[in-house]
């Protein structure tokens, strides 16, 4: 048995996310797919995130134990060649240690989220940004932002179906950055909840459209409430960028 | 009668170019329908450049004359609600003086072309870019591409179907820039010839890969013979972004 680390790049749209859905189609169980194609071997694989439907990656991380002898570079080349239809491909593959985690020896997170900031609605960004038509103030947004930074019980934040043991989590980049009418909002941590960046982002726009005060996002993170939430962003600005692991 | 000057971005991929075609939809086919249902008026828009079949815009300029009295903001707005389901957006519209001319006072016309240089297929970028998987050293494309810099005789560059009077073309710009996986090619010049930008990266990527040295493309520009054409590069990759108009 080999352990195989993927670096997967997707457009989260045809898919209910990236775990196995009973009700559709998944990232995983199309990888899953062509693995066993390849190898005609059935392997459960492991993910640094499970991404929400629609949300997208640029390089998620997993791994795959393969008993086939492959190299890497042909095991990465075999499954895109399988993938072939699906807005998925394997960017690197590369043996790792039989102990090497995708998802538990990773140690960071980090996230993009794209908002377009204009009235036109979008075209070549269609499902892959918000598109919000009233001017938002970024600096505000970011002055509002580094409230969220450091350890905090993030239950406003959070989906009510969130697996995770604990809403407590520790945020340690929240970026607003505008570019012209792009804004693109930076997220990184240990670890994020369900729903949290999205819950955290659709907070910022209402900051940004001064519908809330920075000291607004400050009371509804202390309200460790979910009803206190101003909007859950839509998946399509989101963008799973990079799986930090030691070393 | 008042003259709108409108910007215009789109996805060029469902469309059979810019121009009216009898044999499928074109981009300027579904906003002079949008017009229509706007003003129950029979418009006919002329634009800066005619894009080929899936080739993009991110800053078309067109213009089109109203009778209907309505203000350029209601207008765009009123346009971008009836191209609903088009990935088509008028991005700006304002008034313009009658004797503004979208293609005859436009003095300047820019693209870029995107190369995902890369192994793994496109994802996100299907249909947006194009993938070349062998590896391309992009400062000899640079470099090689200061040749057709200047006043030449473009005809190897240059569509048989091409209706301009001239071959001759003075190209202003040409970089090569790469950001990791990502190049682009930036192309400027007072006007273009039908396919020139595409069949001038279509040449630097056989200069990239090896295939063809600088000699060889100075040759090729030199023999004024479109058989000496390397290969035209898939639309996919191409962005119409920039008309430049006088003041």
């Amino acid at each position: 048995m080999t352990r195989f680390a993927l670096t997967i790049e997707f457009d989260g749209r045809p898919y209910m996310g990236w775990q196995h859905q009973n009700h559709g189609p998944s990232v995983q169980q199309a990888i899953e797919e062509a693995i066993e194609a390849v190898t005609q071997e059935k392997v459960r694989i492991q993910a640094a995130g499970r991404t929400d439907s629609g949300v997208h990656a640029l390089a998620m991380r997993a791994h795959a134990d393969i008993e086939k002898p492959l190299s890497a570079f042909r095991l990465g080349e075999a499954i895109n060649a399988k993938l072939k239809g699906h807005p998925i491909a394997i960017i690197s593959c590369e043996q790792v240690a039989d102990d090497w985690h995708a998802r538990f020896s990773c140690i960071g997170r980090a996230y993009i989220y794209h908002i377009v900031n204009r009235r036109a609605p979008l075209t070549l960004q269609s499902g892959r940004a918000w598109q919000i038509a009233h001017p938002l103030d970024s600096d505000a947004m970011h002055d509002a932002a580094q409230i969220l930074l450091g350890l905090h019980d993030f239950t406003t934040f959070r989906s009510t179906i969130c697996q995770s043991k604990s809403p407590i989590k520790t945020l340690d980049q929240l970026d607003v950055v505008r570019s012209g009418d792009d804004i693109k909002i930076y997220a990184g941590a240990r670890s994020f909840l369900h729903h949290q960046v999205r819950s955290m982002v659709g907070c910022l726009a209402a900051v940004g459209s001064g519908r809330w005060t920075k000291d607004d996002l400050q009371s509804a993170l202390e309200a460790k409430d979910r009803q206190r939430l101003a909007i859950n962003a839509p998946p399509d600005g989101l963008y799973f960028v990079k799986a930090i692991y030691p070393e």
